[in-house]
């Protein structure tokens, strides 16, 4: 991280100022808790997702109707800067849930994940959803000990989100295209979408939904089942 | 600034290990080149907004039609991790602007903004808009010199943004929302969205507006216009 511009960077750029990385301690921190709970979710057999989009693409939408329709156990970790309401909806939705409140911060990070898992107590063969905080930006170089990572984008946003904030994209498993069903209100090209983000991720997989009307989610469960299932194979071979 | 986990905090919270705090260096160095980017503009009566919002709101957008329509004379520096689509955008319209790459960088600062400033060569009697990086947490601590804060919400995300993400509402001086048009196709409460922005920032201002079809655009203009008049009244009697 920059300490000069403040920025989570991973690269160098140029200030006036004296500029001090703290990059290698602060990141190499993260990345070895966040291995730690990777250790403890594969041993756990508990199938986990880090999910990451900007403020209103529908994550929480997303995971109400997913938590509704899948029949394996689900738990979830709420990050928000303030406020409950997306665990109470969750809740609500009928999964177990944690709200994470980072105050002013802009991201999860591995030590948040670990004491909410805690919290949870997380069955075995479940899967544990990370909702992370609505930025595009900074939570992009946080691993938490996730499984995946799932991208999500709407089409209300513009289709050349993926090249203008390629961190995200280009780590992400999966890209979700929510709010499908408002394709006849826009001028939405997903094709266009699609290209751009394949330009900074060739290995990106998309499924299109709308969490509003269910469609595409047949899809997203089948895509969740079967990677749940092969994890849970390789740590039986293991 | 906490270097624990990397966030841009004013505020103390707590973290098992060491927590150093760089904000009072970082803040205070960027406030001050703030203060004299505002000593700049008012000097030279350019009249200087900065815009925040969540990635796919349509700030560009909506720099578009007001540029388009306003007669005043106007620059934009454009602000995104990568690509200068943006700035491509509001030239086509008709406006000089610059593109800032922050790279992995999460908002853009005073710095950032005086060297974009000079790169313009600002005319007098003109306004200024700064389109801040696509994120509604970090962008918030950074004063850049502007003489008002926008915030741009649309109605396609969720009405509890503004409590979500209280610290980027807190200190605007405006809020546009946008994407009206879609309302018909929506389940968005707008009161509901106004009460939860007002319950951090009592004194906020709203314009509802589509920058896709033009609605509520004779109310933003007529917005910028006396609040440029009220600036150039104060300037001319300082």
């Amino acid at each position: 991280m920059c300490v000069d511009c403040g920025c989570h960077t991973s690269e160098e750029h140029s200030h006036p100022k004296r500029r001090i990385s703290l990059e290698g301690d602060l990141l190499a921190a993260n990345d070895r808790l966040a291995a730690e709970n990777r250790a403890g979710f594969e041993s756990g057999d508990i199938f986990t997702l880090n999910l990451l989009s900007s403020p209103g693409s529908g994550k929480t939408s997303i995971l109400e109707r997913t938590v509704a329709e899948l029949t394996i156990s689900v738990a979830v970790i709420e990050g928000d800067q303030q406020t409950g309401n997306d665990a109470a909806r969750i809740e609500a939705a009928g999964a177990r849930a944690v709200q994470v409140n980072t105050g002013s911060g802009c991201h999860l990070d591995a030590r948040m994940v670990s004491g909410a898992a805690d919290e949870l107590g997380l069955e075995s063969g479940s899967i544990l959803f990370i909702e992370n905080v609505g930025n595009l930006v900074c939570p992009a170089l946080f691993d938490l000990g996730e499984a995946v990572r799932v991208v999500i984008v709407s089409v209300t946003e513009g289709e050349d989100k993926p090249e203008k904030y390629p961190y995200i994209f280009r780590n992400a498993d999966l890209c979700l295209i929510n709010k499908i069903d408002l394709l006849p209100y826009l001028d939405f090209d997903l094709e266009a979408l699609k290209k751009s983000a394949l330009s900074v991720n060739p290995d990106l997989f998309f499924i299109e939904l709308s969490a509003r009307d269910g469609r595409g989610f047949p899809s997203w469960l089948s895509w969740l089942e079967e990677r749940k299932k092969v994890a849970s194979g390789r740590r039986a071979t293991a």
